[in-house]
């Protein structure tokens, strides 16, 4: 068995990021961005008021001081004449600074009567103006890879960008295998349960930017595998889940084996999740989880989710992970590092009691994977421990 | 000005939880559940075996004790005859136990001989076994209201439901005024700027469960923001950006007015985002937001975001902070709740030092807004503050 580290190494060394598409701005939050994008142009492009006001030339500035007002600017309607002494142009926020203007007395701090305004005592030294280029410069720029966060898409908007260019999502295809199982809505015989993994890994990797498809559930033959790998051939990564085990009926490494899979590993020293095989197959990386519902997603955690984020040119780093201090004592763990289903709150993370890895009951309640390190002593309440949030 | 939590309980009582739809399985990870869901079988429906190993009578097992492997039961295929005295049936993970055993010895603990196996010395005492219903049982239920998470997505499935009554996701049409202002890929005039605001909300509102729409930009005219509205008019939420300051250029209040809409309140004592307005338009909620990028993006997080998850069904609160050390000292606040555009690390949080409401930039960069209360004294570094993650 090797380490979780090492597995992920392996899987990463079978990673290339995927290549490019163009998107609309406006469906672009949540991908990454692909190539460096630079600004065209200065924001603001011109010194802007940066209040409803009165713009004046600051040299003739002070308590009592009277100025005619001689003209209006609003954003997007520029004055076109210049500010000169004893002369004001009312401004709101946003509008051009009009010529000769160096300063905006907002307009609380004036008298206005008729087309005079005066200005009040106690003025403040602000001049409230934005120059030129105050937000970003021509040729400021967002550098790729950058994952595109709601502001990201606002700053890019506000550089004339209409749309960029951003990795492609990874497309996974989900293989469900074994008799036991019928999708979701049929009819179930005595021996048959419904088939989760796929449905929540789906939810999962699409979260993180993937495009994951639920194949149809694959019998435990190799015809019926073998189907399966067909409809999965253009994938970026192909997740089998169940029959990756070393009972007689887990067919599913032989079948891949069989359709050009290399193996690069099996067997990982982790909890729950023990059975899990990996290799290149055609072109795609070929994973295969284990069919017990909670080390499937636990796996898709721990390995999927740094797979696309591989993919999608966000470097090569595992899950990152949170700390927190424990809420109660923890038994030493065993050779295996532990993922244990835990609840993270003010208080501290606590693992729940019930600890099998079929137990959907118990990860539908949990929000954090509590890590215990292969060989991990025995932890007090207090001291702190690194979690997954979920 | 009324303080932020007056503002947002006059907004909460404009709004109700919206009405429900179906939808299946596969597209529900995000969405609210909006009927509780009761689980129609137990699961598992029988006693199953843990691992892969024999399943025999207890009674009979002790080390060098031997068994005729008599059948064989795997997942989906359950062995017909019953286990009795002296006799084991080779079983695999998942399969329903076979009638008389009570106990599956793993393969690692037997050495086999043909169709014979002896139990190795040192063997532990786990039964190996998972009751029927130890995950669920028929009638336990997942209770509405439920933002689905990919783990209630496998539980779900798991429970044999293959489509779901969840909250409809809210209508948001969002309109940018101003003259100033052309969309994205549009060649702007020296006096003009690139929307940026609805580009932005957009990205944040969908992200947490609204489908949200940008319209074309409203000129500073009636005619044009009359026009905009009639767009808006079968959305749940309306939101215009700019255009709800006090100066003279701002008609959208005005005009919003006189087509039905009903101001609940005007101004709020925060920062950035001073000119925010709000009133029922209609049998829709509707918010005028200011034109300041930052301002815009903050009110989203404040004001949007609740307002989207109380249509949603989860419940009418504002949107939950987290704390943080502060990493440098703070001056006092002045006399308006402030939202400092911030980073937090694990050495704690750090207010920019650039706070101007126009500098998108700045809030590209930040992951969190740094939260001020009205008259707060000045704090210093190592203090806890309260600060929401963007």
């Amino acid at each position: 068995m090797i380490s979780v580290d090492d597995a992920l190494q392996q899987l990463f060394s079978m990673v290339t990021p995927l290549n490019h598409e163009t998107v609309p701005l406006a469906q672009a939050s949540g991908r990454v961005l692909a190539r460096t994008v630079t600004a065209k142009r200065d924001q603001p492009p011109f010194a802007a008021s940066a209040m409803d006001g009165y713009a004046v030339n600051s040299d003739t500035v002070e308590p009592r001081a009277r100025f005619d007002v001689v003209g209006e600017a609003a954003a997007g309607h520029r004055f076109d004449g210049s500010v000169t002494k004893g002369k004001a142009v009312r401004i709101f926020t946003g509008a051009p600074l009009p010529l000769g203007a160096d300063r905006v007395i907002i307009q609380e701090d004036v008298e206005r009567d008729g087309d005079r305004i005066t200005v009040k005592d106690g003025l403040g030294d602000s001049v409230n103006i934005r120059p030129a280029g105050s937000d970003f410069r021509c040729g400021d720029e967002i550098a790729a890879p950058r994952l595109l966060r709601p502001s990201d898409i606002a700053l890019l908007a506000s550089m004339n960008i209409a749309e960029v260019s951003v990795f492609r999502q990874p497309d996974i295809a989900l293989i469900s295998t074994g008799d036991e199982l019928v999708m979701p809505g049929e009819t179930p015989g005595p021996d048959q349960i419904i088939a989760s993994n796929t449905y929540g890994l789906k939810a999962m990797l699409d979260s993180i930017g993937a495009k994951a498809r639920i194949l149809p559930i694959a019998r435990d033959t190799v015809a019926s595998l073998e189907t399966a790998f067909d409809l999965a051939k253009d994938a970026d990564l192909i997740v089998t889940i169940g029959g990756a085990s070393v009972g007689d009926h887990d067919l599913v490494g032989d079948v891949a084996v069989g359709l050009g899979m290399e193996r690069a590993f099996y067997k990982i020293a982790m909890r729950p999740g023990k059975p899990l095989m990996a290799g290149h197959m055609n072109g795609a990386v070929m994973v295969g989880l284990p069919g017990n519902p909670v080390s499937a997603m636990v796996c898709g955690h721990v390995f999927l989710a740094p797979v696309v984020r591989a993919m999608l040119g966000l470097g090569r780093a595992r899950t990152p992970r949170l700390t927190a201090p424990l809420a109660n004592d923890l038994p030493p763990n065993g050779p295996r590092e532990h993922y244990m289903r835990a609840h993270v709150a003010d208080a501290g993370i606590t693992a729940y009691e019930r600890q099998d890895s079929a137990l959907l009951n118990v990860l539908a309640d949990a929000n954090a994977l509590l890590i215990r390190p292969r060989g991990d002593g025995p932890r007090q309440a207090g001291e702190i421990v690194e979690y997954l949030p979920i």
